[in-house]
């Protein structure tokens, strides 16, 4: 199933996007508040504008260097246990948003990466239960201003600037989705930049879990990013840049500098 | 003015506790949303129980080293721009809540702030005009794991694990207030472990909010922790840390381990 959160022109609804289908069906309510409950109206696909699939109440949770051959191009190791950081949902959009390149910084990179949606609270879940947790999976742009990366020390501007977070294009509900073999990829104006296969994940996502929630709570509609493979580059004004992960879907999203 | 939030046993509500009193009269709703609009009820301040004075919709931004001589003690150097971080409101909690020592970690701190409520969403704030975008001020406490912030790299589990964010005991709505000479403490059990002044910040609050807004959109009920003077050090589990800025208040809570 493919809940997507949408609008034709005024207030944000959510819906299913049926199997092989462009129809999207409206649900009553935030599917992870009030469950999928679908209201009987239907609209095409191509008539709707979707938007990020979930905006999150508490926190994005991403994971830095959980790719061995990301961490080698980022000239580090990869960590003995996984290194978290925060972005706000402030920095949340959805596909076809524009990324928009801060002032502050003359190097923006995409990541393209699997997230994870929490279903309900949830602190200190062991691995094993992880998954009873999750609401389902979506895709990510991890988008990292480089320079601020490296000058700031801690990353809350390098990567929680407003637009750094594009989440999309629906959220992939699907408990026989095997999350440990997906192919993660990116293109920048059609061209593949980013290739990657999430079984080459160093913390798997039932871990990622284990570990965040050893730590704090997790809310309904938290994000976990789970970590970019090797391949990240720049992105410039004027690109379009889309990343996709097998099974999920593509999100794009254009680059615009104001 | 003194805006609190607080409960009588059942649902959270708002209140105003007016000057050289102990009553505190409720507000219809969120001051920050719904105006200061009393009820004409009012509560004994000592058979309420007050809570944290706000819960960030989107975020607690942190400074790092933003006094010379915590700098120092800390073994760095003032950064030549504000060093931020995030820590989740999952990590807030009230006056009087326990600290939880997360079993991970051997080496937590207390750390004495003044914190900052933001009254509206804004960005791009010009320094000259941060104050109109402020609603009032509070105290905060950036309990922080020094061992885990030492080893991690990003600091989100170090210091966004649950209860690490200690903010109270309500907010202080006071044009006239000089944030710019307040005198900070901690005592722990009682004697004063941590003295210093609001001068001696290497970025003022304006700059702060100046920064930190030109690089992603503030909302109403975001939190601004300003840094913390020199005299940080350890609480355990029994203790009662008491974290106070003059003009504003004291905000005790009690550390345990689970």
């Amino acid at each position: 199933m493919r809940v997507a959160r949408f609008t034709v022109g005024a207030a944000p609804k959510y819906g299913v996007i049926a199997e092989g289908t462009d129809h999207i069906e409206g649900l009553k309510g935030d599917p992870l508040f009030q469950g999928v409950e679908p209201t009987g109206e239907v609209f095409k696909l191509d008539e709707v504008r979707l938007l990020s699939p979930v905006i999150p109440r508490s926190k994005v949770v991403a994971v830095a260097k959980n790719y061995h051959a990301h961490a080698s191009e980022m000239g580090g190791e990869v960590p003995n246990h996984p290194n978290i950081f925060f972005k706000p949902n402030t920095a949340v959009i959805g596909p076809d948003d524009p990324i928009v390149l801060p002032p502050w910084s003359e190097e923006i990179h995409y990541e393209a990466e699997l997230a994870v949606v929490i279903r309900t609270l949830c602190r200190n879940v062991p691995a094993e239960d992880a998954k009873d947790y999750i609401f389902g999976y979506t895709v990510a742009n991890d988008v990292s201003a480089r320079d601020a990366q490296r000058n700031d020390g801690q990353w809350a501007r390098a990567k929680g600037f407003d637009t750094s977070c594009p989440l999309g294009p629906w959220m992939t509900v699907d408990p026989e989705l095997d999350i440990d073999n997906l192919e993660i990829r990116t293109e920048v104006n059609g061209k593949v930049v980013q290739q990657g296969n999430t079984r080459d994940m160093v913390f798997d996502v039932p871990f990622l879990i284990e570990y965040i929630s050893s730590a704090m709570t997790l809310l309904p509609g938290d994000v976990i990013l789970t970590g970019t493979p090797a391949g990240v580059g720049p992105i410039e004004a004027g690109d379009r840049v889309e990343c996709s992960v097998e099974g999920i879907g593509a999100l794009g999203n254009h680059v615009v500098r104001r």
